[in-house]
């Protein structure tokens, strides 16, 4: 199975703003939010991206692209919620498998290896769906799509996944997604990286067809997709981190820094600056 | 004397994407550099404000300032350098005296004061041109606009400017702009805000018309203005951050979130973090 195409969503209201922020990668070089994803997109083997913008934004995220002929636009038409976002790359993707990243958030690998290559890698031997899964603490799941099932084998970070809920609550989520072997009180909530079969594009669109409504979620397409197909999940323990919340860029640029090159500088000036501000506290 | 006018460069092709990134301010808002400017202003008495951007910026800018009618957009037609982006103004200042602002630095006050209602209190007070500076150790001076003169009086923050040279060497300045009084290999720097004189834009506009190079600076309009009509400098000791320059804006937005109301929280999570990076070294 090959994985060609990738889907970045990035057209939502609070989102629009995000792609375009600008971080020190951890070489030291400036770059866009979407830059980074663009890299890492290609650095697992991926040839052409779209990208779901908003209405209007084609002239700045071209410029931040300049010109690369494998990135395409797509302008998401109507604000009926992230699962419509997805389906707008529908005929990008047609019949392929393909990887989708989210344009508010960051990934920032422990290991060396790109989250994306890793992911990918999994589901072309695997030759299924793979969707990026991290264990999280109960009282933060009602943020995430949260999934249900059970580990395929003891030594390895893969599961099988039964069910999908979108941001469940603890209760629901002690009734029905409990996995086996996974720390108490913890359960699998989305990482915001997903390869996705062209399965999911036929379910949105019937989706869309019969809209009772007004947003269409992607959880609930993954559901039925875990319904009809084999589908599983990658434990990471990587980072990664939602920008669109309050300090999650601050969070993401000291994850940057501190894992990069420029560690030894950052740390020393993060020293200076924690030691002036005591002194501050202190009433200089 | 009224400060009534503020203008704001942001059209350099270095500065142009820093305006539009997104810090969470003192208060926990999520904000837009440029609208933390903008309130920098407001907060100075200021009731106009114009903005030069790049040619095709117009839209992003707007949609950041939305229609607010106090918020003017002059577009910069040439990429002739600092002096030229502040004549742009030319006409938005017309008579008067007024603020300036730079679109790539972010101004922290520690003393509870925005630095721009006190820098404007003071050339109110004074009734004449004048720039912050802030003591500046000689080896990063190369990097600033930087004032020769003595102080007022001895007990005040005020100086007499008789001289500015752009990015001076250490040796340049040691014949030229050591300040009586000032500890010992420090130099005032400009801090990146001025009250300015409509004549600066007089003088600008005669470098326009004899332009010899292919870049006009505003620090040897300034030179000028310190030749012609009295002109002091406010030693600033808050906060400055050059968003242009790697870290900056990270360094910029600990700042702000260290001296702000979500302090003990930003703290807590930095420690979290700390403490998981180390482990992550620790070979976890």
């Amino acid at each position: 199975m090959q994985i060609k195409k990738a889907l970045i969503t990035a057209a939502g209201p609070d989102q629009r703003q995000l792609a375009i922020q600008t971080l020190v990668d951890r070489d030291g070089n400036r770059k866009t939010v979407l830059e980074i994803l663009i890299e890492e997109a290609l650095q697992a083997g991926i040839d052409e991206i779209a990208i779901i913008i908003h209405p209007g934004d084609m002239a700045v995220y071209k410029r931040i692209t300049q010109g690369n002929r494998q990135i395409h636009f797509i302008e998401q038409d109507k604000p009926l919620g992230y699962g419509y976002a997805v389906w707008c790359g529908a005929s990008f993707v047609a019949n392929d498998y393909f990887l989708h990243l989210v344009g508010d958030h960051l990934y920032v690998n422990r290991s060396g290896v790109p989250c994306a290559k890793h992911l990918t890698d999994v589901a072309r031997q695997q030759n299924c769906s793979v969707s990026a899964v991290t264990p999280t603490r109960e009282n933060v799941i009602p943020n995430y799509g949260t999934i249900g099932g059970k580990r395929v084998h003891p030594t390895t970070d893969i599961y099988q996944i039964d069910k999908v809920i979108e941001k469940p609550t603890p209760t629901l989520a002690e009734q029905k997604l409990i996995i086996p072997g996974l720390r108490a009180g913890h359960y699998l909530c989305f990482f915001g990286m997903h390869v996705l079969s062209p399965v999911v594009m036929e379910i949105l669109g019937n989706k869309i067809s019969n809209l009772s409504g007004n947003r269409i979620g992607l959880s609930e397409a993954l559901n039925e997709l875990a319904a009809r197909e084999q589908y599983l999940a990658l434990e990471k323990n990587d980072l990664r981190f939602d920008i669109g919340s309050r300090y999650g860029l601050l969070k993401a640029q000291l994850a940057l820094a501190l894992t990069g090159n420029d560690r030894d500088q950052v740390m020393s000036e993060l020293l200076e600056f924690f030691t002036m501000k005591s002194m501050n506290a202190a009433g200089r």
